[in-house]
């Protein structure tokens, strides 16, 4: 490389994503895909887009193509504002700022807190999206486990303890609480609870990222960990991604006015302002009322795709392959037997038209090797039905193989 | 503060900007701004804005809500990469990367090749995005001051050397070399070869910024740094926003594919990737070939107000003020007397409802308190006549007073 003595100490941890490297794939219409954490482009609103888009231009489009406040345009921060305040989390228009979708929320505050070597601690396997971001400003991640009500506090606790006799503790943790990103488990209110605790006791933020939370196919919603915080220690991220539309690029971010004047001079130095057209595009659409509904006509698509992948990996799947089996999100987390990789698991599936994502990618270090991400959320039912039937095949083959080499062992 | 100890070193670098703050005061009707550099709302294409919206959500629906490719949309990138051959600077669509505006461009290549205490080369005055920007991965900025015919190369020559005594050479050097922000000025073709050459020699890589190069009103066209460029140093930013719709955040960045791949991994860290809506709005608006008719149709309508401008201060500034006479873009850049401040005749002028920027916040360090920035873009030629004519009648008044001040002293 020309020019590569010129560049920063931090583009070593400047990587290509696994998951991203995927959305080239996808756009193939005969790839059975279970790789994106996309919405299902079959459940877009496209008449009522289509409506609210022709209403826009003519009645705001001066606003609508023009550059908007770094902030985010008022009227939409006002909503979010109302919106958090009804599900336990009062807040104003102050205390949001709109983003590219909830990664740019991720970048702003590891820009705002993170200095080099800095610990960070994340969820083991987390969301690469929050790793990449975090590592971009070269923090040193520390990750704690998780099991299925999310992560495991009691280690988190003794991670603490370790990390203040080393004088190194952290600036904050990331996680997913609801539907966690890869595995699809929720943190149980306990333990949201024992993490407040801990933040208070040893003075680091919490950066809750929600994108999923809102789909729910069954059991009873937790209270988000930012709804139990007192002291504006929980930075909130949500997002229209999953809820309406990720192309539009509009999530928010909710947290205490310093730090929102103070993450809004970095995103003004980032990228000026969002997107005005599909903020104001999102606000119709939400402040309409319309959004209500179409978040509840989601919800059974959604879940007959979980159930039917479910089934499917019930079905196709050979004994010794585990899941997960997620209340809502889009994320199934499936665990081959110890010593089989999921990426060479991969390549084969790949050969015959099938994606997942390997999960080594959701680990800081080099775990998770037989884990792997299923999206439910983007394949139509054929291809679910399909996809998995093939993986199954693959499976049986490949244990058959791990088997007889076992035996001449 | 209550979090402030847990604040990154860069945090201090984050400043909120000048601009950025009037871009909320531009929002009240009765404003006469000078201030930001808006293109105007006057000039949308707001018809085939509508038109072109209902056919991309009626046929690529599905792909416009939907998540993207990092690296940006195909078609438009290869749209842009004809764009950029046509206009001498050959390239693939490899080469491109769409960003959100040209903001995002000089934030990712900060990214990429900024350590702390890095030394960057920056216009004086310079734009103030750029500058802060560079400025939030704690860049050391080194001003290289400007005259009419752009960066003075041989004040930057005598720069150089004396940063390569003291091993401080640089990462890279901002700038806009037409129609610059807030200068208006233009680098001569001779200066853009001597920098070319000066870069080979102390190698370092140019960010060239050219969001005003299509917007020329008189004179000759004055080939891109790019376009000389046969070493691949040279990092383009192109944009919309002025041509177009800043609202739609869709600029790009050019640069040899093995920089464009690292920027990219920076992106996805970033906000995955830019808004997908905006981005086939931009492709469809400019691929069928609307976007050189209605640049065609922008020229006269700007140039009139540019001529209004400039005969308005010449009509009602009085003697002692000089400005700037761009051949295109967006600013004139005023200098007062020297000793006046253009931040006090700002708040009085602010009291009449008229607003421009100040020009220190161009300046690196505390200099400029005498110069102002004015953008002839926005305002209706109506505002542009009532708005001079009261800033002559402050500057008349401002210089009365200093007058009395020296005879009494």
């Amino acid at each position: 490389m020309k020019f590569e003595q010129l560049y920063a100490d931090r583009a070593r941890c400047m990587k290509t994503s696994a998951v991203r490297e995927f959305f080239k794939l996808t756009e193939q219409p005969d790839v059975m895909s279970f790789a994106g954490g996309f919405p299902s482009a079959d459940f877009f609103p496209m008449d009522k887009v289509n409506e609210v888009l022709s209403a826009l231009i003519a009645e705001e489009g001066r606003f609508a193509l023009q550059y908007g406040a770094t902030e985010g345009y008022g009227k939409l921060r006002g909503y979010i504002a109302e919106k958090m305040t009804k599900e336990g989390a009062p807040c104003t228009a102050e205390q949001i700022l709109i983003t590219n979708g909830s990664q740019q929320g991720m970048d702003l505050v590891s820009k705002l807190f993170v200095n080099t070597g800095d610990v960070v601690l994340v969820e083991e396997p987390g969301y690469v999206g929050g790793l990449g971001a975090i590592y971009n400003y070269e923090a040193d991640r520390v990750p704690i486990p998780l099991d299925d009500d999310g992560i495991r506090t009691d280690l988190l606790a003794a991670c603490l303890r370790k990390l203040k006799l080393e004088n190194r503790l952290p600036k904050f943790i990331y996680l997913v609480p609801n539907f966690q990103n890869p595995t699809g488990v929720c943190m149980s209110l306990e333990r949201r609870r024992e993490l407040l605790a801990l933040a208070r006791q040893y003075n680091f933020l919490i950066l809750e990222d929600n994108p999923y939370g809102e789909l729910r196919y069954e059991g009873e919603a937790i209270p988000s960990i930012k709804s139990m915080d007192t002291e504006g220690r929980v930075i909130y991220l949500g997002s229209f991604s999953k809820t309406f539309s990720p192309g539009i690029r509009v999530g928010w971010l909710m947290a205490e006015p310093e730090i929102i004047a103070k993450l809004s001079s970095a995103k003004g130095s980032t990228d000026l302002c969002s997107n005005s057209l599909g903020q104001r595009l999102a606000y119709r659409f939400a402040a309409s009322g319309y959004i209500e509904k179409h978040v509840a006509s989601l919800l059974p698509r959604y879940q007959e795709r979980r159930d039917l992948m479910l089934d499917c990996m019930e079905k196709y799947f050979p004994p010794g392959v585990k899941w997960t089996r997620p209340q809502g999100g889009f994320f199934i987390w499936v665990t081959f037997p110890h010593g089989m990789s999921a990426h060479e698991i991969l390549l084969k599936a790949i050969e015959q038209k099938v994606a997942f994502v390997d999960g080594a990618g959701f680990f800081v270090n080099d775990n998770g090797r037989n884990t792997a991400r299923f999206s439910f959320s983007e394949a139509s039912p054929d291809k679910i039905r399909k996809g998995i039937a093939i993986l199954g095949e693959i499976l049986e083959a490949e244990m058959a193989v791990a088997c007889k080499k076992e035996k001449t062992a």
